[in-house]
């Protein structure tokens, strides 16, 4: 939620299983709990043996499912998808899994990432004659893989995945097999769990708790998992490189009680945010956190300096999509919107505040404003992670570098704009140590939108292109 | 929403302002921050000096209003109502405010509480000749200040009150003055605010925060409260008794950030955490919290104990009105509800589990399995009130006495049921020290629930009935 | 639809059915077969012994049951109503049969016809402390019959429609009675009939076809019929007078299946048309009708005539409520609103064009004007009525005299406004030939708004006022 | 209507303006005019100079558009369709005019008509790599275009058009002209018209009507007709056949007002009913028609015979399509669908009852037996048309041939089943005579159905294959 308001988006979440009577079910619920990862629409396919059926819609995972007769979507494997779109991308048939179907067989894809060499693919099979329907990168990969032979097989995805360059983990569905898939450098998270006898892939382990499904293993950098009633199958389609996971899932992406890479995510942040008291200590009477995401860290900070942790933040529950925002003039006249200061504590207080990130600083700025409003004398703004000063073209939708306020600001400037009395960021030292538990596992992350060192490139470009997830 | 889980509901929460431009739009944002007393309708009625007109319905106030045209709800005063409902009155005739109309003027009702005597007053009326349209105990008020005349003011309001027992507050609104008053024994919570030049009354102080008003006082027991261009006048419809404010709005129906009886509803938790701690300390490797109500207690036990507060339950945000239910069968195999434990935070440890109350035991039971599952080794249930043993008929939806775990059970045998190692309520008195900070200003608390002290009954009953809000 | 153009709209159609187990499936299609009668909202309330339940709602028959789960509409009785609601009145608190609960039981009440003392008796019963909640002249008559004694009984029945003066059909709904009530001018139809052993009431025959019903008789002026159980019982309220049957209902209203006093409706507009050819016929190539209510009446002008009846004008049948309106320029530059005419019958044609009736003009100008540019070389009005020049206050909702436009303009001006060739209308001679077969059960009909001859009086008044439905 | 009775059903209607401000408007009431010819799902596309943009969905025009904001759908250019859809086809996603974009441009494709080569085509198609996203054979058609080259141009779409076997009517738009193609039998309508300076084109005239415009002429069978800001070209795509324009069009499924090759269908319907009058007299009191398509003939019929015309039948206007149709048991006991006898009028006499054809035979005994029950002494059927006894590859949806009645039965056997005194066709002589005006113009039609004379077959077929439309 707080998303919208940092401008952080994260694209879509995917969700497979296979050998389970009520696969349509479980997919759901293994959707709703990744629903952080995409609110804009949601999309189940079913496999009942016979032929692929979608049930897909703009909404949240509730709104798109509430009339939804689970008695009709039968068959023992399903993949889902929620989705978070981008501006122009925004009609119902760019909702995932996307279906195609043909007299030879159906074939279903649901992707979480980016491809940065899209466009340059969609006009060259434009060029050979081929319609493509949406303006989704995904549907790119479908005409790759046709493109190849009318077969859905390892050899013809492996040889499309070779043609695509960015970051990426795809689910696909066909009538007697389900493949996974992820980029060779492993930026996205996939995991592979099982439930019984079934066999279940998602983007976040949360889906596996969710469900009652116990983690296996995660997909790994370049490679394709076959999924069928033979078992489990793996082949390798790129070399594995050094995996480098998103820092930014552990920052404030994932849910907290998902792993990635083995490593808990309220952890990680708790421990982000005990490196940042060492870092960066602050004389102060409490220590509070913005909701929901820099709880942990803010729980951290107060643990490692002795500081009472206090709620001095409340976060309305209630604000849905339908809120009516209020107007510049109300909001001046003191109208709040989904964050509130409680008076009660925070009056009269010197105040650490933590936050995950901040990407325009607008928001820090209205919080820390408001918390002043409510009488508190001193406000010391933390941040559990490095300043964000590069785009991501690796599947998250951050502002763009006019709009980082990092990327034109130093900390004393962020300081004043904001209105603290002081601020400080996480080292990036201090957040691999949050992260990396084990060198050998975690070769290491991507912090790409914070030092600028890109781990994928498309090969010969002089820019690196934004599209879509 | 927890609420929903445990059988605690609060029913309604009141809002109304004289005197400001945008008042209708100002008591959809006090209302919205009320949301938490009551899901189940909402509306407004505002006066433009000329005439009363409603807008209602079924549903979150985000719902209710998200087709309003705020520009055909013009004028200077308004007054608006959130409404959970028991069963039997769902219909959307019951939504408040009641707006009654006639050749010489308008008269809008707003309620929380609930009246004692509803059916017999009920009866009067009828045989009388009066024909009701609602079961709402509210349109009983209007028809015995209506049977006192034609003019709604502060006389036939105040013979209409000393007709009615019960627990309540009341907003009436007519085209030229509103009125605010609170039973007797001052059991519901009822204060004054401004705004600029304006005049605001809510159920609750989060409500002036969010439209950036200021806490003035609390409506007195007894007390009729005039609201006019002329300013506030003040009346007594009843003799003041001791003010008996209901505890569990402190312990689980308010807001953490509103104020009751200048007390911070966070603050008088947190102490209840703390007292806890004293009372029944337990021997763990950290301390929880049941969102979202406990957190506050939890937080508080950790900073008496020493102990680290972690995050080992989580809950999904996304869980909304069209979530469709786990089958008994999927629960069973696992399929977590809105509340999740974090494996990686429990997982072989031992934990003091913090929650506000406990009312038929399964949720309780539900979490410790849920923890047990995550590999939880022990399990310690810490309830920061005492234990509920009655029915309260004073406005909140509780479970019958058959169904409350306290009524017929020893605290023993809640262990056993419950699956817990150890379990403890908080005492009384414990509950009286959070609370109560100045005996002067809070002569008392009504804690009839769990101590069946009833401050106010029908007279001459045998029996106290329980009808509705 | 026609109507809406008009400006002549039937108020109301009531049903009702005693004694059948599909009762409410019944009174569905009998409102069905009335939809004409009421286009603003339905509802039906049902009594299976116990208690009376409702369905209403806003729109269509249609519309308002779409979702309508009949299975929980038991029982073995039933009242619907159709409701063509007046400005002011649109809110669904309006919409019929009311439905009014005590203590001692429940009354449900339907009505077609209008009080012309509604606004006197509504202050009076306020002044004695009553709360109305509806806008309808409808809940004045429950609160008169409340007022008389909690038995809703033939006593206290009549006893209030002593007190009501005006034009009016009821049906009243009690747990163990049905009571069917008719004015004593008997200016709104209501007709009785059987199906097996189940007594059937409603505002047109052509409801009793619809369900295969056998007409038994009419109400009777001033008559008040009691249904239940034991059969049928009659008792007066009022002295018998003259019948005077609404002639609109012939001219326009009813359905051309239905009987009014035993009168087929399109046998009785087929004659208007035929003495209309002998009053005043025209030189002309063909005659054609402006659908639908005007076919009937042009069928017969052109029988007697001799001339040929050619489908001249067309009506799109899939004009519904959501249509957009062309704006005035498009209407301009040719754009066709429901009905277009058809270029390959007028063009060149000498054309006798036959309305039922014109209230402003503006209708049959645009219609003359359409077949003048379709082509038609002459046009001539018939009008198979006398002409509108008074306001109806007897519960159909007609423009104000002001707006009539024969009330304005000789019929030469009229001939002039509208572009025809020529213009006339039948005479209120013809008009009663072709209504009133025979004068002993006939005694005569209103057509006070063609010759301002008014049946009814509120005595005293000074001058007639208009409410509503 | 009565065709989803029928069973007969006509598969689409297009309509394209090229030049007119209000290009989006005036299609809208273009369709709207059309909405008989499919009721499934509507759509406009429209061209604002500079990208294609689409509004379309499931519904009547009215419903799909009842939100739409004309106010985004600018340009001077835009191409509609209304759908009618077999069983399996109903997704929202073959709702036309289908749009297809690319990085050079847009495609869109409104077609009315079957290709009977479009499952070998799609085939052939998938076979090279294409992926087809509907099931709509206008999606063939699009594929086999754009394999010819990016470019959209008569060449490409002439060649493409070579490929399709069938009966066809396109309206083909891309950003700088408009294409307007007709099979080379000439089997389905398409008309050009002009609007000021504006050209439009459309299946039927009336659509010319309903917007003001004015009939040009024809598209030719085979003709490639190219609409830009130039003007009017015309190229032959195929050798020009003998034009035999679809024989139902004129007896039932366009509208009475349209012009088909310069004939008007009422009045080519009243001289069906001539001719019929002529070939099979009845002895009878009165002729009716089953409304609404049977009312010409039947008037034609009454003329011809000397005998009244009557409404014997009545239709009800508000049955929609959440009618809710009345269970067996209740049919069986007399509630009505839709239509519904007059017994005023039939009762006691001799009928002759009109229908334009008789498909399944089912409607036609109800009819029959409606009217025996309202009290008809005999009734005498005649039929409009020769009977109907082969499927329709052309585009309409017809029962099969084995649903035929007249398929397997002699008009003897059809008479009984229906219970009618007797029973008489039109023979196919007579319908010509009626149809056709100018055997130079008019050089055949095609009554296939009638008489299994298929003008059209796929080069070697060995069974006529049906698909869609």
């Amino acid at each position: 939620m707080l998303a919208e308001i940092k401008g952080i988006n994260e694209e879509c979440g995917v969700f497979g299983i296979w050998g389970h009577e009520r696969a349509a079910e479980l997919t759901y619920y293994g959707l709703h709990s990744m629903q952080h990862r995409g609110q804009e629409g949601a999309g189940i396919v079913v496999n009942d043996g016979m032929e692929l059926k979608a049930h897909k819609g703009l909404g949240l995972v509730n709104d798109v499912f509430k009339h939804a007769n689970f008695s009709d979507l039968t068959g023992n494997v399903a993949v889902g998808h929620v989705r978070y779109s981008t501006q122009g991308g925004k009609g119902v048939e760019n909702v995932q899994p996307l279906l195609f179907r043909s007299q030879t067989g159906s074939m279903a894809l649901a992707h979480n990432g980016n491809l940065m060499n899209e466009q340059k693919l969609r006009g060259e099979l434009e060029d050979e004659g081929s319609i493509l329907q949406t303006s989704s990168d995904t549907e790119v990969l479908a005409h790759l893989i046709r493109r190849n032979g009318m077969e859905t097989n390892e050899e013809s995805i492996s040889s499309a995945l070779n043609k695509v360059v960015g970051a990426y983990a795809y689910l696909i569905l066909k009538e007697d097999k389900m493949f996974a898939a992820l980029d060779p450098s492993g930026i996205r998270p996939l995991s592979i769990g099982k439930l019984g006898d079934a066999y279940v892939v998602a983007s976040e382990t949360c889906a596996f708790d969710q469900i009652g499904a116990t983690f296996i293993r995660e997909v790994l950098p370049g490679e394709l998992v076959t999924i069928s009633d033979k078992g489990i199958e793996s082949t390798r389609f790129a070399m594995r490189e050094q995996r480098r996971m998103c820092a930014m899932e552990y920052v404030y992406l994932s849910r907290p009680d998902s792993d990635l890479n083995e490593v808990n995510v309220h952890a990680s942040r708790k421990r982000m945010g005990m490196e940042l008291a060492k870092e960066s200590p602050a004389e102060a009477d409490m220590v509070i956190g913005v909701p929901d995401s820099s709880i942990s860290a803010a729980i951290g900070f107060a643990e490692e300096s002795g500081l009472p942790y206090e709620m001095g933040i409340i976060k309305n529950r209630y604000v849905g999509r339908t809120f009516i925002q209020p107007s510049q003039e109300l909001r001046e006249q003191g109208v709040k919107l989904k964050l509130a200061p409680v008076r009660g504590i925070v009056e009269g207080k010197r105040i650490v505040m933590i936050d995950d990130s901040i990407v325009r600083g607008t928001t820090s700025r209205r919080i820390v404003q408001m918390l002043k409003e409510a009488g508190a004398k001193e406000v010391h703004v933390r941040i559990a992670s490095p300043s964000i000063q590069n785009p991501c073209y690796y599947g998250i939708d951050m502002s763009t570098r006019k709009e980082l306020i990092a990327a034109n600001n130093s900390v004393d400037e962020i300081c004043e704009i904001i209105g603290a009395e002081s601020v400080s960021y996480l080292s990036i030292d201090g957040l691999e140590k949050a992260i990396i538990k084990d060198k050998t596992l975690h070769q290491g992350i991507c912090a790409a939108c914070m030092t600028g060192n890109y781990p994928v490139k498309e090969s010969g470009q002089t820019e690196i292109s934004y599209t879509r997830c």
